[in-house]
């Protein structure tokens, strides 16, 4: 060490400082990438849940209802997909380049798959060769592949504010699709005339909604805020709460109007299209949001590029000028403000991931009930909700006790 | 989506599981990197934990002993820190090649502010222009930056094998550190004659030791547990038990026995030099597992490489044969077999980092307290730690207390 000069010392010191904001630039244009796919996904998942919609009229309605929508709304989910396909292929430039390479490419794997789909599902649909239940089914098997990329994204990121912004996103899209499904389930009702079983499952669809905006609410930036409570405030959310209830309780005997299930599908096509532009808001953010993060960083940099370009500056046949005591003391405080800025960025975003837990859970419960029971992943999210409306508790707790009791009976865990 | 053939659109699915692989592979062997390092920098630990026991033995005795073992220990530390340096550069080839890049090379620029100040530091204890106490805490100061560095390495880990050998190496060489507080603190007693104020200190000195052990034994391998509790078992332990309860409850009144500093001396130093071979048991088993996981990985990289090279082959001018239902099963399988693996894979991994959570909160706690009292990280902890003593409570609780605290009192949080 004594080998050293002091000022090549000091120099090395700060070369890492200056590495490690390079480090933290390089994960901001990463999630810059990944937040605008996000936001492309959010208008692929949107055009696969007006497509969802429209094939269950047309398959409720023996064909017809809505022909002559399928092909346009078929034609725009596809050039969605493409450049969502097109995004995919641009993520993957080598296996260092991507952070949560490994889940998010196995996710987006399953999507492909999912995708792959889609033309043979349509002509079945056109055929009328399967039901209602089974088309709605599928889709939301692809839209859930599609949020599960989106929640592998919010899950990796590693700067707080973007976190934030991507739960809020991730929670928002999740929320709408559960609002989507309640528009297939609350049709099904209104067309088959009596609410039968599905009460219960109503209702957890209204909560698990409800759960999800809460936690937007919680991370959201201001303007999508706005956006969404001017929407709750509107007429059409006392028209919605006013089916709910007639669909979930009709007077006993009596079967329902059919003609309320037009009412229905109006009035929650027209509150899920609101929700796009609350995602439209959301997306604006987070873009501008990471332009700004990757600004602030390349500032700090280049502050301390400079200090770095005054000590490795050639001193010729002077020696080299000594490090001032006041440079040093700007490089220590450097140190410390670094070091301390970047452990409470990791503790933000602790604290903002643990909010992605419930996903996380309910996952777990489920792969182990796949494993242990040998069921399809449809299978055993089934199993797992009936059970929670069985016991009347929530699904995340239902899955928490499945974990828990895993761990006690497996010896391994 | 029309336009794609479904082999084209199949081999696009099994390309990204591909992809998914090599990202792992990408993340393992970046991890056998790293871990390299970690046993290195346990080496380097090792070396200046020797040092500043000599130091200590040189200032306490006036300059009259271990003066002529003061060089050749200097000269193997600085011969370490070379190495360590080496490694750091290596570690550093572009702003994506690091995980957690930007928080361990704020710890490694830390670290190398550290090893700067060693020669002046030296030069003083030569002098013997400063105490022992403050020498000590000059040698503890860097050890501290290493372990954050050990830290970072463990925390960022993203396999859940590797991750628990290097949270079973992270805690080891933190009770390590503590061990060899713990005699720095011992020997200050003996030579001193009295016990005086330092009683809690020294039992919090042994209960966070036993801690660190706890953690290490839940998550080491068999190998280096067996070396640990043949240690546990040998007779220098029970010497150590004895002067321990003969340091911290001198009869009243009475002096310590100052030849006692020897006993206590040569048997905290055979018990920290054991405590080396199990840190080198610990290196070579993580050594092993990381090869091996490369390897595994590789194995079935290649499985899937395999088949999608049966899906590129090109056709000539036979059509392409389809795709069979056997082939369009295993691809299948192989998605949702992969999906739960890295799913499951990544639940232990927030298990084991779990543990890691301790020196966090720690961590935080201090952070607060150094920007809302504006104190430097070593008068924070100091500030931690007598209150923990002074409310008979542990560290880490104290510090969750502080952050209950901060949370409710300031808004923003």
């Amino acid at each position: 060490l004594l080998l050293f000069h002091r000022r090549s010392i000091m120099k090395s010191a700060l070369s890492f400082l200056v590495a490690a904001r390079e480090c933290e630039i390089g994960e901001l244009e990463q999630l810059a990438l990944t937040s605008e796919l996000v936001s492309l996904v959010g208008r692929l998942i949107h055009a696969l849940q007006k497509e969802r919609g429209i094939s269950n009229v047309y398959l409720g309605s023996q064909g017809r209802r809505f022909a002559e929508q399928r092909a346009p709304q078929a034609l725009e989910s596809d050039q969605l997909a493409l450049h969502v396909r097109e995004r995919f292929d641009e993520l993957y430039s080598g296996p260092h380049s991507v952070r949560n390479g490994a889940r998010l490419f196995a996710r987006i794997a399953a999507v492909l798959h999912g995708l792959d789909e889609l033309p043979g599902l349509r002509e079945r649909i056109g055929a009328r060769t399967l039901g209602a239940d089974e088309s709605t089914a599928a889709f939301v098997r692809l839209i859930s592949g599609l949020l599960a990329v989106v929640f592998e994204a919010a899950d990796s990121a590693t700067d707080p504010q973007v976190s934030r912004a991507l739960v809020a996103m991730f929670n928002f899209m999740q929320g709408k699709e559960f609002a989507g499904q309640e528009r297939a389930l609350g049709a099904m009702v209104f067309v088959g005339g009596h609410v039968d079983d599905c009460e219960q499952q109503w209702q957890q669809l209204i909560d698990t909604q409800e759960r999800c905006f809460q936690v937007f609410a919680n991370f959201a930036d201001r303007a999508a805020l706005e956006t969404w409570s001017a929407q709750r405030n509107g007429p059409k959310l006392a028209e919605l709460e006013r089916l709910r209830r007639v669909g979930r309780s009709p007077r006993s005997g009596a079967p329902l109007d059919p003609q309320l299930g037009q009412a229905w599908y109006d009035c929650c096509t027209h509150r899920i299209d609101a929700m796009r532009t609350v995602e439209d808001t959301l997306a604006s953010h987070l873009r501008a949001l990471c332009e700004r993060r990757i600004e602030q960083t390349r500032a700090e940099l280049r502050d301390q590029q400079a200090i770095l370009g005054t000590l490795s500056r050639p001193s010729g046949p002077q020696p080299p000028t000594p490090i001032g005591p006041q440079l040093e003391r700007s490089i220590l405080d450097m140190l410390q403000e670094q070091t301390l800025r970047l452990q409470a960025m990791s503790d933000e975003l602790d604290t903002v991931r643990a909010s992605l837990n419930e996903r996380r859970v309910v996952e777990r419960a489920k792969g182990l009930l796949m494993a242990a029971r040998k069921l399809s992943e449809d299978a055993a999210y089934k199993l797992l909700r009936e059970a929670a409306m069985n016991q009347s508790r929530r699904l995340v707790d239902v899955a928490e006790r499945i974990i828990e009791a895993h761990e006690l009976l497996d010896p391994k865990a």
